[in-house]
């Protein structure tokens, strides 16, 4: 690790000194002063440099001058270690020098005190200073390296998929358009017969709401692949479950021609990458599981076999029970997420919903054979956050797809990769700021992304 | 490795037959026929499954009925593993069974014929299907994950800066903007005093051309922070060299003083980040390589220590050349790519250039305290391909932005990050796509992403 020392030119940080550093070691620290107490003799520095949510203690002689230092300014301190009275390590500085000068006059996080999570959200810019905003980041950093390092290990292949597209993959219309801000370009770029509006691509371009026909089109090359993109819903919605952009997890696996196999699939993966993230980011999550609800839970679904009903037999317990909802039950259209949540407490487990009515269902999914009202789809149900993941077999069969009611147009290209060789593969998505919720307690997914984005909000 | 084997249900993949199979060993194998050979007593299928660039041998006997069977069917094989006359790996199959019909008619990419990477384009469905972009495809995935094992390493923290944004980084207004599609739903999100097209956010919203302000704003807060995000640009550019969407990996390092410790920085990571793509992605490096140049090449740029010049011993160095270029020396307008190729040749190696002249770079830089009409910015030129990466210290001081004649409007938060502790911060941006061909020595940007996106062109 000789480059991260001579890069860091010779500073250390936080996470790295309350980890290794021994008593009686000279090194120098950079941080953020998150508080300051002025005693008799010394004065005591509470410094964080962002690897951790532990603050470090600088002791200072009162005979440096320290006037000009505040909350908020950064410093940098060269001292001995030491053990403080409670048994931490602290660093007795012989040196101290400003890097950047604090400035408590308007600075929105007053030190001590408890700011509630939408003022923090107002002062977006700011918020990596947050305590527990950064622990945040941290844990969403170990969550996306645990998802890429499991896919790698399991031999699938990351495809990038697209943000502008042509298609809309679920037909609900809730979509972002996109055009060039220059109405210089588009005249430029005009052609005859496409609305100049158009004339960038020469057609309507979206956001994508979802990779999996893209990543579709990979398996029927590369295998098993997965994407970890960004998506985007034009909702007007308020709910702490969603956002304007947010990122999904998709995979799509070939070959598979089971739901048993794929919702195995999904339950092992998020118990593997669940344990590596409990494993690389403890104390991260310990506090923000603490900062949103009070206090450390356990997952235990960690521990237990997880459930899958069919369609008809969660239908069942939610008829048995239906006395206990707030919102009717309406078989027609799928359950609540009052329902959801009932269903995974009954359970005491997680529960895969399979075998769906095919008409509450989009149009690639695989139909039971047996069933033809019926299709190969799941949901996955997790205790308080509702729906995790959603997937399904995929219909291979072109002329069962081409018959499709609700075929959305333009999708010729997707019948092709049927008519030429249509392999089985079946996949799912798992909304990953949900799933950082579902770790933490966080109550609203603003707070588990860098940059939120919802309806009339869009800082920075 | 119990989950695989389970999951992939007992088919085993090409790469792991061709590296670690035994003769004598009795196994299944599952993929596309990518050419078939019909001999006096034997049928051989040549196939692939993604896995990786080879193809696999399968060995039939002429017994067996195969008449269904074409170039594009995709199979499942069981048998023995026997060693062929030249010596590879090939299966003796007991067992055929056709998973999905391959169909000749109408399938654009004729079975042992070469097609132009213009014409594979207009297939973009099916082009993962083509030996050379699937290789592309898993080079990419090794070159993602090279570059998150690598910042995982040294302790940066990966932010996922948003594709929305309201501003524009660069200042160069050729962003794209976004909006709902439903005029129904932003006519019932409108407010008083805001323009019905921009009633979602309440404000203008363009898709992002740099995470970079935003990394900053993360920095402060948690130090040493990344992002390897789409980016876009709208302009109209029919160079190889330029996506209306790509990938940008872009880092920022906090407590950076010195533009010749970030130039470091940025030579070690490529070349180590490279290392490991030579070590885990040889096979598919050589074949796109080969595909792309006729040749397997060095990358001579691994071995040797990378040039740092002034703008001015640039400059210089130019101007003592001029007689030598087709197009004119324009100091005032920074280098044509003709004369950045001609600096990295010159040189004969990597050429960093720095302390470049205030007024053609953004405001964001450092001011060079000797030389104020100079700020430290920086330029990697590579052979073949010229800039790489683009970077600079950022200037902290808030007055000195706050009187930069050329401070965009709007970056009020911007400005505030300097006033609550602005600490030396310094960063850089890499194209993905152009460092995929430099690596590979792929001519057309559009042949190293899975979905390119440029002027006319959005398949998908």
């Amino acid at each position: 690790m000789l480059l991260v020392k001579r890069f860091c030119s010779g500073f250390q940080r936080i996470k790295a000194i309350t980890n290794t550093a021994k008593p009686g070691e000279h090194l120098n620290v950079q941080g953020w002063i998150k508080n300051i107490r002025r005693l008799k003799k010394s004065i005591f520095f509470d410094l964080n440099d962002g690897s951790t949510v532990r603050r470090f203690q600088v002791v200072i002689p009162k005979s440096v001058d320290t006037k000009d230092i505040c909350v908020g300014s950064n410093i940098s301190a060269t001292g001995c270690i030491q053990v403080a009275p409670n048994g931490q390590l602290e660093l007795h500085a012989e040196h101290v020098k400003v890097i950047a000068d604090g400035n408590i006059t308007g600075y929105p996080f007053t030190p001590k005190q408890q700011h509630p999570p939408e003022y923090v959200r107002e002062h977006l810019h700011l918020r990596a200073r947050v305590d527990y905003i950064a622990a945040q980041m941290r844990l969403r950093h170990r969550a996306l390296k645990a998802i890429h390092d499991y896919m790698d290990e399991l031999d699938f292949v990351q495809i990038t998929t697209s943000v502008l597209t042509t298609n809309d993959c679920e037909g609900a219309g809730e979509v972002f358009r996109v055009q060039p801000e220059s109405d210089a370009l588009l005249k430029e770029m005009s052609r005859p017969n496409v609305p100049v509006d158009q004339s960038y691509f020469d057609k309507k371009v979206f956001l994508s709401v979802s990779g999996q026909l893209h990543l579709e089109a990979m398996s029927y090359g590369l295998g098993n692949t997965y994407t970890l993109t960004p998506a985007f819903r034009a909702e007007n919605s308020k709910s702490p479950l969603h956002l304007a952009e947010f990122y999904m997890f998709e995979a799509e696996l070939a070959f598979m021609e089971d739901i048993n196999s794929l919702t195995e699939f999904i339950e092992k993966m998020i118990k593997s990458v669940t344990l590596r993230i409990l494993e690389s980011a403890k104390d991260d999550l310990r506090f923000c599981q603490e900062k949103a609800l009070g206090s450390v839970f356990e997952l235990s679904w960690l521990k237990v076999a997880w459930t899958t009903l069919s369609y008809d037999e969660a239908l069942n317990i939610l008829q048995a029970n239906k006395q206990q909802f707030k919102t009717e039950l309406k078989p027609e259209e799928g359950f609540s997420k009052e329902q959801e949540l009932f269903l995974a407490k009954h359970c005491g487990t997680p529960v895969f919903v399979v075998d769906w009515p095919a008409n509450q269902k989009p149009f690639y999914m695989k139909v039971v054979q047996t069933k033809s009202e019926r299709v190969h789809a799941l949901d996955l149900l997790m205790p308080e956050v509702g729906e995790l993941c959603g997937g399904s077999l995929r219909e291979n069969d072109e002329k069962r797809l081409r018959a499709h009611p609700h075929l959305p147009q333009g999708l010729e290209w997707y019948l092709e990769l049927r008519k030429f060789g249509g392999v089985p593969t079946g996949g799912f998505g798992l909304g990953f700021e949900r799933y950082l919720q579902l770790l933490t307690g966080v109550k609203n997914i603003r707070d588990v992304i860098p940059f939120p984005r919802y309806p009339h909000s869009c800082q920075m």
